[in-house]
């Protein structure tokens, strides 16, 4: 089936494993005459690349992306835009013991019993090098969002037990920080954390928030292509999340009516606004004018270094280390996939809502 | 946009609004010789039907269904199954004081903005009752898992601040309990907890949890169309949901690696099984063969008996109060909803998983 | 698979047997605020109807509309329009011969080995009621498609051997027509012609044309979904059609270039437009101004008075004879089926080329 | 919109430019386990390939296609297969006069229209070139027909005035004619005709036909996924295509239905066959054991020696001539681009049928 697609109108299919020739994505659907250059889409995938720091794997990749179709004279031509990263670090391991054995956590299991084989060497499509594709898509539909002044920004919330102090968030500090967390304090924390995770041969597991700001009120459809729902599947679909939140999330279950609703309230030029945003910005599947607010909770990195007992295609447990250097958590890197497909989702949204009203289209063609 | 469909392959489009003639779906792709009559669906209707007991609205309506094509000599024809619920309790009501105010926590002004008009009349398809087309397709997604040995069943698992104990789970106590939780001590407990809120005039939230057994392995793409992908989507996308958590949900963020790996071992009969599910019965997107865990947050109902500030649309802000009865949960009734939705994702799954192989096909064809 | 559903944003679904309960469709994606009321469509399931004349089936349906959702105070709301024909003369007939037979010319035998069963009452889905749904759903289509000043209008062109005489068309005489050719002179051959057939027991083809006018430029996509391209699977989706030509059609093979391109020349206000129309109106798959043209060959209706050899079930071939009363041509009905299919098409295609250009969103979401 | 996708569950994403980086093709849906490489794919290719003779455009481009994903040991994985040909020959010409024309008979207009802008390169995603992608796909899908001895063969029956005669079709001799006809007669007449076209600054128009054979019984759903409209789709949206014909075509409408009706008779085995094939092998759009039969009519190739009026963004007509070597016929080098697009329609349907029964689902997962 044709699982690696993604959206209505403003479509992706991403492509490739981390041990083949490359990682690409062709979106197909993007509006024509946006500016549209390397540079836009690389600032991105910098964001996602190992060998950031020590709390991400050394894998030596540059992963520079190369537009291959779809822009023309600087801009989106309405056609498909074909991304390509060569990988560079696909030299030939040597995965004897792993190639054989189901990893704990890991989809080898259902994969080998879903496909009738499996590309040991990476994972194949359950690779995070996937994420690739995600990425470079989510730069180029964070550019139609740039058009029409929306913004999406997302940071580690927590990890482990470390969480953000919500008074004290200065999303600036995001990128100075080595785990992407907007609160020094906890950051610092965090990396101890980390250190003492690393030293047991352990991971650990985190949560990446994400905020949409200026998002037109009116996206989203009201039973199944709710906008929030559209963004839990989207977020849901990055490999290691277990849980989506949308606003107060987990909380709501034990509020009371009366402390859960917002309540609008004209502001000075007599536009309505939220003057709580416990719905973090979407009621009944659409965009209410508030903050698109997420949040996803991640496992911890399956791959550690301690032996774990696996079950082999053989039948048999065998008491095993997984050989490779592995990032100690996932949400770091994370931080910059989950704004990637909440723009993707956005986008999608805008050019579906764009269309709801018969006025609209009269606008479009009767001018 | 057509945001009324769900599905790839077992497809179907719901419709109706709560004031209308009636409500409806339509179910395209599901497959010939399945055995359906109408007790089949009218079983799960009468779970989600109002009127149950004084936690849900006394609103009296039948909601008999009527299967209106699909079905020959008692089994589906693989063509599709129309479903028609008629409304009968549509007396014109005096909507006067709500139709020109944007209710706090309801869609109102988001439905206004983006369609340029709101029916006020129970919300349109932001209405609870669009869920009758979600329960209707879904009793006839459940006698397709049926065929295939899945079974799916759900429950509530806190009301307020009341949880059920999990050494105290009894699935079979479920419909014994008015406010369907499987302890018996528990359920109790939140019946006095939900009279209060009555007396107080306020609603509270609450989670429900769906367990869904002997699902086949390698239901799930890898990349976007992961299995707990569509689930996030499926459950999300029921009106008042605001989490949606796999397995442990948002309690693997504060996991180390070592525990939260799933381990495989062969059992008797060396077919394997993992000894612990945190992973919620889905790895890597794919089912994994453990029984599949899902959990949503379900808010407060946002119409309660007190005074509210509501936004008119003469821009104004008024002190009002909404008439009318309404369930001080959602969460009762809303369990057979959540089934519905699980069995329609896997149905889905199941259709699009049997052609993953090049030797599947031939099993089908080349007989 | 969900065979019986259309489009992308203007998505409809069908549903419904000769015999069984009723026919109908689902609009899922129709924009709000288009005026619709439930004579807008029995207008053009009146033009579908059997029993307008001794050329087409004395079933008697009154065939009458009911609007079951999706509108509000006489306007689209932007949600699901569902649409109920109830069937009336479903009485129990003997099928028997025709129950165990594989009819020439009809899907049956191929019906049955896909799904392991017939509806031998009509059809099942393969019935010619079966586009009660394709027509209801096309007056909807209709109504946006004036919205915007476009109109779409079929007739016959050929019946058997008689062809209509290009130099003498009156679209106004279309209606006067009991064949609905709209060349006087042509239609009293024509009904001399099938006469004569009914009296040989048997039946014969003919053509359809279909003339879409005030078509905005830049409809369709440049590869796969190119606006004819579109048009030709709607209009080969229509039972017996087993050809589809656009523009000149099948006479371009023997054209040389400088006698098929067209040219196009700036209007007295400078607009430009096409001297010559061979392209039909579609260039490269997008529309190109000139109106667009469409032609479509019916097959014979395969059931006939006279006896055939039929295989049965049996695994032998048996002569007989198909009772019941059949209409010698299928295309007097089909006109208003073509237009259906192409009004559908170009709904849909005015939805998705209405986001082509990032200024197009800037226009809706900016102003 | 997402115009360059086709298939639902075999589904591809085409992209690329003729003055580009280069062309490709992603294919997400292909079943695991089918035995692949490149040689599959270039075989295809080469008979697409320009330069092949004085009839086919002179541009020097090997397009040797590389696999960058979705193979390991040399068979499908079940995930996406991206395909990259790399254009060689892409030194920036002298477009002068063209860039600021619309060229008669191109979609040079109505993609400016469109999109607001127009690659003067070679016609952007209108470029013939366009079809490397199709080709490509094609051939993946080809090896999956063959895994289940399906066969599909396509040649040319007609250029300008010349057919071929039925009663001499050797199968054996297309590739050996220099314009893909199996009559050596015909072919050897029209490559006559040919070279008087070029003499005389023309170019003429063609019908490619298209064989299936050994399709299983039940590919195609009743309504609107009836595998001949699917076809017609597939078939139309090849570029310079106006007409698509299935089995006796546009014949049938002068037939009756004594003449057009297929009859079934056991064959020494007992299994039906039709002892004729009027139908094209699609009986209510269901595949019905016979071969399927199809024919496209292609314009012209607009790209003409000799001078032609064309409009100019200026508003004003220019007496121009297109420089540049361009085929006088496209007939010859689509034969495979409509085998290709025949292909991909018949895999994405085995995949859609193979789940339309339960017990068919039945064998998959209860084995």
């Amino acid at each position: 089936m044709a699982g690696s697609s993604f959206g209505t109108i403003f479509k992706i299919m991403t492509w490739g494993e981390s041990h083949g020739k490359g990682i690409g994505v062709v979106i197909d659907g993007c509006p024509a005459g946006i500016p549209l250059d390397e540079t836009d889409i690389q600032t991105y995938l910098d964001r996602r690349r190992p060998g950031q720091n020590r709390y991400t794997t050394a894998r030596a990749e540059s992963d520079a992306v190369e537009i291959l179709s779809g822009v023309f004279e600087g801009k989106t031509t309405g056609t498909p835009i074909s991304l390509l990263v060569r990988n560079q670090d696909q030299r030939s391991r040597d995965y004897g013991n792993i190639s054989e054995l189901y990893r704990p956590g890991h989809a080898d299991y259902p994969y080998d019993m879903k496909y009738g084989f499996r590309d040991y060497r990476g994972g194949g499509r359950s690779s995070g090098r996937e994420t690739i594709g995600r990425v470079a898509a989510g730069a180029v539909a964070m550019k139609l969002l740039q058009e029409l002044g929306i913004t999406v920004q997302a940071y580690v919330s927590a990890i482990g037990p470390i969480h953000i102090d919500r008074s004290r968030i200065d999303l600036s500090s995001i990128e100075k920080s080595p785990v992407r967390m907007p609160d020094p304090g906890a950051s610092e924390q965090a990396v101890s954390y980390l250190e003492e995770c690393m030293r047991s041969q352990n991971s650990c597991g985190g949560v990446v928030e994400c905020i949409a700001e200026h998002v037109p009120v009116g996206l989203g459809e009201p039973v199944f292509e709710k906008l929030d729902a559209n963004l839990a599947k989207a977020i849901m679909s990055i490999g290691a999340v277990k849980a989506v939140e949308i606003g107060d999330g987990t909380l709501v279950s034990a509020y009371k009516g009366s402390e859960n609703n917002d309540c609008y309230q004209p502001d000075e030029s007599g536009i309505p606004y939220k003057t709580t945003n416990h719905s973090g910005g979407v009621l009944g599947g659409i965009s209410d004018g508030s903050p698109i607010l997420l949040r996803a909770s991640f496992k911890p990195t399956p791959s550690i270094a301690q032996a774990q007992s696996m079950l082999g295609r053989d039948g048999k447990c065998h008491e095993e280390i997984i050989r490779g250097r592995h990032d100690p958590i996932i949400v770091a890197r994370a931080v910059v996939v989950v704004e990637a497909m909440t723009a993707l989702t956005l986008a999608d949204h805008l050019l579906l809502a764009a269309t709801s009203r018969v006025d609209q289209l009269k606008k479009i063609y009767n001018e």
